[in-house]
């Protein structure tokens, strides 16, 4: 694979010196124009070691306006990072809209060292590779542009550097961060090199390999595709993405398939006040010990609630958070996206929240908006919130695998009981502002929110992380239900049989 | 000072039960006026132990709409807080305007528990005193509400209080994070705690002491007094903050007084571009090894970057970043805050891009901003820009304290070569975009500038932070004075000559 960066390529001083001024006027304008787009830009800058990756990211630095700009890189975790989701550091670097980041070794990076140093298998990569494959269609779905670089050296040009690297004075710091040699084994590190690349060079995101051998054909090649690469975007907004989603209908069709999901739930099941009073005491006196034990053990905890308009969200987080230490948890009601949000990807703004280890975080509403309201009112397109559900399950998968306890509750009520609820806010002083016009809206689409809150649940509720239905008619008995299900839940989970 | 606190006021449970209604529908009524004002609030939660500090913390949070109500407790900081000044962690838990913040300990714990350990002096106490009371008056005058309540019970009743938490077998969770038992050490404990209230206790951020025995009164006297104090700032938005602000001219008045420290620059200094050449690589070669030394060392820097319009800042900080790896700085260009900026304190942009340990952040333009151009252009009031002097003197005393190295930098040119330089720019494609009409507009207010920039220096030109003012004429000259400068100041740095 490697073969073609090894040719030899070079470009002269003089020829360097006339072209890299056309070239960064050229740059200049192009980032302008990004500016005012809906697009992100993501250059990875990776490959073997002693390619002067530091240096093109340097050049670029030189060359781009730095107004715009971001470079990161990846050296060791801070405990933030340690303590969340593995991709938690990269979303919080993710450029937004019509800004660009140069990312160091980026997500490439640990699966590529793990690999080389046999700490994974192949089947192992394999998976991370996946991943990465997800992540970066996801991003690339969403208006994003990924321009992946890899520099690569022959043998022995390597070699060559290295030494020059460790007997000069200055490098020393450079070579400081460094964990160790990878390239001692030059064959080995090709080898995995070349099946990284091979498994992640799609499309919508290539890798272009880049010669590393002479400097100023390095960077002038890399300058001209990151440049071809913008451009191209910018007079192809969208078509970027094979649109690979299906219009056919979201659930089978016979009249028996219209039953969904929630006519199932039986919003019958009662509570009466005293039993109410006494589980709840317990509960909550639970739900304190259980929250404690997690934080000592550093588990931390997400709680989704979404639900009918009036089904009693509030009333039911309210009821959690009482048995909560105040320390322990974070409610992050979602409503409108500030600025910096909007120019992200939707779920940026739900990666934020992610708790510290031994934290709850409870979303009132949630990401899952994407699919309900914003697919209800068309805020989202056809393809966005149709390709949302893999993206959550994904986004999910990631909380779990990383020991986050997840909880997702839909709160459902029935017609009936909406209307008796709206109105009866409209006559409690404190309970006004709760409802709107917005509400009465909703409430005609009764039956699109339907729709789409049981294709929902079809696609979302997965093993690692089913969605609980609590019937929600009777207030006193939906508490409790969503009560014994997080202490249920966190019991299980602290005593290790889940992990 | 606490005798008050222990009087024994008692609220009975009819009463309550009579009461919280009416109290709830109020304070909903004003969270709700409160998130359309320019007003955040912070609730500070302090007192002695086994008051009930976290009971009254999930009260509030049961009684106010969680939407637009955070809650922060302070445990250990976390290395990324650890590597950066001490305040920045508070500076990212400040709310938002409109917003309300509920801060177990806050600013206050440290000090306290480092003075009843006798970690520190009543002399060192008092400075940080000092400190706090300063923030508080900023962030107050800036048009924050600052609500302090310290929480109150005699020794014979929180003896038997912690008695019963060792005793109850789930509050051993809620013991386990706090360091060790202050109250050993009641009478010693209640004497700093006087100190600190005393000396902290201003009109414009009082503190309210809490009888804490009765748990029902100790609530609704919490509920009632931040439902005044929000109420009160409601009415009349502005007037809190006695104006101590002098609308004298700022600068002695005669003749001669005229002539700014700007005149004095040094304009006619050259440098030919052999000599530019050999010391720039030079420069950069060594800035290069500082920067791993300063990694290395764990020592950050923040460069900050002012100048004329055209007067070569961008040219200057990319000499910079090109001594730099692009791993270890990052470059901040100052354009219009986000709204998420604009709900705060105008500091916050910038503190929130302190850099790590061993980092480097430049900022292209920088909270100068606030005595330059919005002074000139009136986009801040008066009152605004002139308390603005010592808000940044403080925040600067803050970086240099924690170790960071702060240099700051005005380059300087006169209007012949702005006037030379702004036509270049029109004419070279790659700058063009470099030069808007604001710029020309910007132009006729020399005079206005030179007056601000004069009054700046003066100010701001501390003996911990000074000011290098950079003869720009020569762009050569200037780029290499900037980078001796940084190398300069680098090396002394590291070499623990300053620390």
């Amino acid at each position: 694979m490697f073969e073609a960066a090894k040719v030899g390529r070079r470009v002269n001083k003089a020829d360097f010196k006339t072209q890299v001024p056309e070239l960064r006027t050229e740059l200049l304008a192009a980032q302008r124009e990004l500016k005012t787009s809906d697009t992100p830009v993501i250059v990875i800058v990776s490959g073997v070691e002693a390619a002067g990756k530091g240096e093109v990211v340097n050049r670029l630095n030189e060359w781009l306006d730095t107004r715009g700009l971001q470079t990161h890189a990846y050296w060791g975790e801070s405990d933030e990072e340690r303590e969340r989701p593995r991709y938690w550091r990269f979303w919080r670097t993710i450029p937004p809209r019509g800004e660009i980041a140069i990312m160091f070794g980026s997500w490439y990076m640990s699966p590529l060292n793990d690999r080389v140093r046999n700490r994974i298998s192949d089947a192992e990569l394999d998976d991370e590779l996946k991943r990465i494959a997800a992540f970066e269609r996801m991003l690339t779905e969403d208006g994003a542009l990924v321009v992946k670089f890899w520099f690569h050296l022959p043998e022995k040009e390597q070699r060559k550097r290295l030494k020059q690297l460790k007997r000069n004075d200055r490098s020393r710091w450079r070579m400081a961060p460094k964990l160790s040699n990878l390239s001692e084994h030059y064959q080995h590190f090709e080898r995995v090199a070349e099946r990284l690349i091979r498994l992640t060079d799609m499309g919508i995101a290539p890798w272009y390999q880049i010669e590393a051998t002479d400097r100023r054909y390095r960077d002038l090649t890399v300058g001209r595709t990151l440049l071809e690469s913008i451009r191209t975007r910018l007079n192809s907004p969208s078509p970027v993405c094979v649109d690979e989603i299906s219009h056919a209908p979201s659930v089978p069709v016979s009249e028996q398939a219209q039953i969904t999901v929630l006519d199932k739930v039986d919003l019958s099941r009662k509570l009466d006040r005293e039993t109410y009073k006494s589980e709840l005491k317990q509960l909550q006196a639970e739900l304190n010990g259980l929250t404690w034990k997690a934080y000592a053990q550093g588990r931390s905890s997400v709680l989704v609630f979404e639900g009918v308009d009036a089904g009693g969200k509030g009333g039911a987080i309210r009821r959690i958070t009482h048995g909560i230490d105040a320390r322990l948890y974070r409610t992050i009601p979602v409503a409108a996206p500030t600025d910096e949000e909007k120019a992200q990807h939707y779920l940026w703004r739900f990666w934020r929240h992610i708790p510290r280890a031994g934290r709850v975080t409870i979303y009132d509403r949630s990401w899952y908006g994407r699919v309900l309201v914003e697919r209800v009112e068309g805020f989202a397109s056809d393809e966005e919130w149709r390709r949302a559900y893999a993206e959550i399950n994904d986004f999910e998968e990631q909380l779990v695998e990383s020991g986050v306890v997840l909880l997702k509750f839909w709160l459902h009520i029935d017609q009936d009981e909406q209307l008796h609820r709206f109105k009866q806010r409209e006559e409690t002083s404190y309970k006004k502002h709760k409802i709107t016009d917005e509400d009465w809206r909703n409430r005609d689409r009764w039956g699109d929110y339907k729709t789409a809150v049981n294709e929902m649940v079809i696609r979302t509720s997965t093993e690692y992380s089913p969605w609980t239905l609590i019937p929600g008619n009777d207030k006193l008995y939906a508490r409790i239900n969503v009560l014994e299900t997080v202490c249920d839940r966190l019991r299980s989970a602290l005593s290790g049989k889940e992990s």
